[in-house]
């Protein structure tokens, strides 16, 4: 098949290496690396199995029509959602060739992890469940009185392993009735005692991603374990909801099984509790070079789980107003289950 | 005018909220925002001049579409860029209404500042200079023998006001021959006596960015201030000269000119010094929400510039594998001229 990407991550995948302009071309036997005079030096290092050409910086098109045109070939696949209705324009003007819509198919080919690519994501992952225990001692040490944008400042710099490795996202860190936002953004509300506090977070290592979420109870003992003593019951019936639908989805978990039963098994432990209509998203996401990739675990998800596929399971309850439980792991599947990593 | 918007900052210019899974719609007189269940709170407390709607978290234009067709109207405006090829395939397949293709039209309309936006891009820009000052002081006692990585990172946790505001982008910290690339990465490399800083940073403030660079000698009275004295002949003139063009901008800046005439005034400056091939970039560039907005200071640009208008003066030198040298600040055009912010 031939191909056209343009995603930093898709690229990476195919060899090895990314910037911020590049396009990469598969033609047949042949594949080609195009970017500007910037990073043709780097790209030349580092560029596995294709040929690295240099375009100008403002149009690199130009040079990849010219390849397009001089190969010969008759069709070439890319991904709508990659390419602007203006960009695709400027990519296909007078090519008397088809251009075959296929949306996500890096994605798709990414879906199964290699061993190489289990190692790095497990790595992350633990650098991720480090992070959370340091960002829980500092909490407990100095969270009173903190407010959510100076936590979050804090976060990121924990996160970070103070400039070592990347963040996967800008950490949502939550307290009380903001964590009834599932995408919460900072605000100056203060952590207060018998608050709730949750975290939602994850490296880039590697250029891999981990992704984890945890809610807790603020208070003496404050961590960020699962274990979870409220001091109000109506929390610690949500939260104990929701854990066991976390559960109940990672042992639904099974080579062979179709996404949207791993999703049925969190949404019916919480629909049963009577918190249906607050559990406003699906359960999981793939997790791999990008944040959000394949498969989705959602009510209406038909992918087949395989083998080393990665993705999370987060299932939630928001209550307007009041406050949010989301607890979330990244889980890798095997032949046993599903295998929570970090 | 009907017109159909996507990206953030758009989309906050017109109803003062933006989150990042929204449609904005302007349907006649009517405006309609659309978003998932994970934003509608907030949206509803926060969205001006236009009705909120929740539509499906993974198909907002579904919801989109619906009042596209009761609207009745026949012809809506978009921006070619804003949209994938897949995303505008759903918008507007079976639609029979006609997509006219207006490329940076939500930019055009916030290249002229509302007093509003003045008031925040100049206390934006104070936050700026604040926290230029506060990061020379660092570099000026702890600089020495500190690597870009690291002076990096200080950088960000400073410009950041320690959690407090945003980034307009990525510092550049570049010491030396790195400064010799207009867009550096941090590296390993150590600060040493005598070397040269160059510094571009900005924080974003009530989302409006600022934007400054600054380059430095770093030996005795280590600062950001424009009055430098190298201990190179050679590194003093490619300064001077930069900072005389830079001047010549400012004065050439004036409403009613075209703004090619005020890139013209810096570039003149540089090429009689005989380095007219090492300013390898424009004069300048709007700012606002966006940090590269409209209108564009370069050789090609005609348009003409207004009151109210905020945009940066920013020439530069760059000798490869020697040093670079740029300044830059923001300027608001009065009827009195550029006056520099910040």
């Amino acid at each position: 098949m031939n191909y056209i990407l343009k995603n930093e991550n898709a690229v990476y995948y195919e060899c090895g290496f990314s910037c911020d302009n590049e396009v990469f071309l598969k033609l047949g036997s042949e594949a080609f690396f195009i970017t500007d005079a910037r990073y043709t030096t780097e790209a030349s290092e580092l560029v596995r199995n294709a040929v690295v050409l240099e375009g100008d910086r403002r149009d690199l098109l130009k040079t990849v029509r010219l390849l397009i045109r001089k190969s010969g070939i008759k069709a070439i696949a890319y991904n709508p959602s990659e390419w602007s209705v203006d960009e695709f324009g400027r990519l296909s003007d007078k090519l008397s060739i088809t251009f075959q819509k296929k949306p996500n198919f890096s994605q798709q080919k990414r879906m199964v992890k290699s061993d190489i690519e289990l190692d790095v994501l497990r790595q992350a992952a633990i650098y991720g469940r480090d992070a959370f225990h340091r960002f829980g001692e500092f909490l407990k040490k100095d969270g009173l009185g903190l407010d959510e944008k100076l936590a979050h400042f804090e976060a990121e710099a924990i996160y970070k392993y103070h400039g070592q490795l990347g963040l996967s996202f800008s950490p949502i860190v939550a307290f009380g009735a903001n964590a009834a936002k599932p995408h919460a953004l900072p605000s100056h509300k203060q952590l207060t005692q018998n608050e709730l506090v949750l975290v939602d977070a994850g490296v880039m290592y590697q250029r891999y991603c981990s992704d984890r979420t945890r809610t807790s109870h603020f208070g003496e003992n404050f961590s960020f374990n699962k274990e979870q003593l409220f001091s109000d019951g109506h929390r610690q019936k949500v939260y104990d909801t929701v854990l066991f639908a976390q559960e109940a989805a990672i042992n639904a978990a099974k080579v062979g099984v179709l996404a949207k039963e791993i999703d049925k098994a969190a949404r019916e432990v919480i629909e049963r509790a009577g918190f249906g209509k607050f559990f406003v998203h699906s359960t999981g996401h793939g997790v791999g070079l990008d944040i959000h990739e394949l498969p989705v675990i959602s009510a209406r998800s038909e992918t087949i789980i395989e083998e080393n596929m990665v993705f999370t399971i987060e299932p939630g309850i928001y209550l307007p107003d009041e406050f949010g439980v989301r607890i979330e792991d990244t889980v890798v599947m095997t032949r046993k289950g599903a295998e929570v990593i970090g």
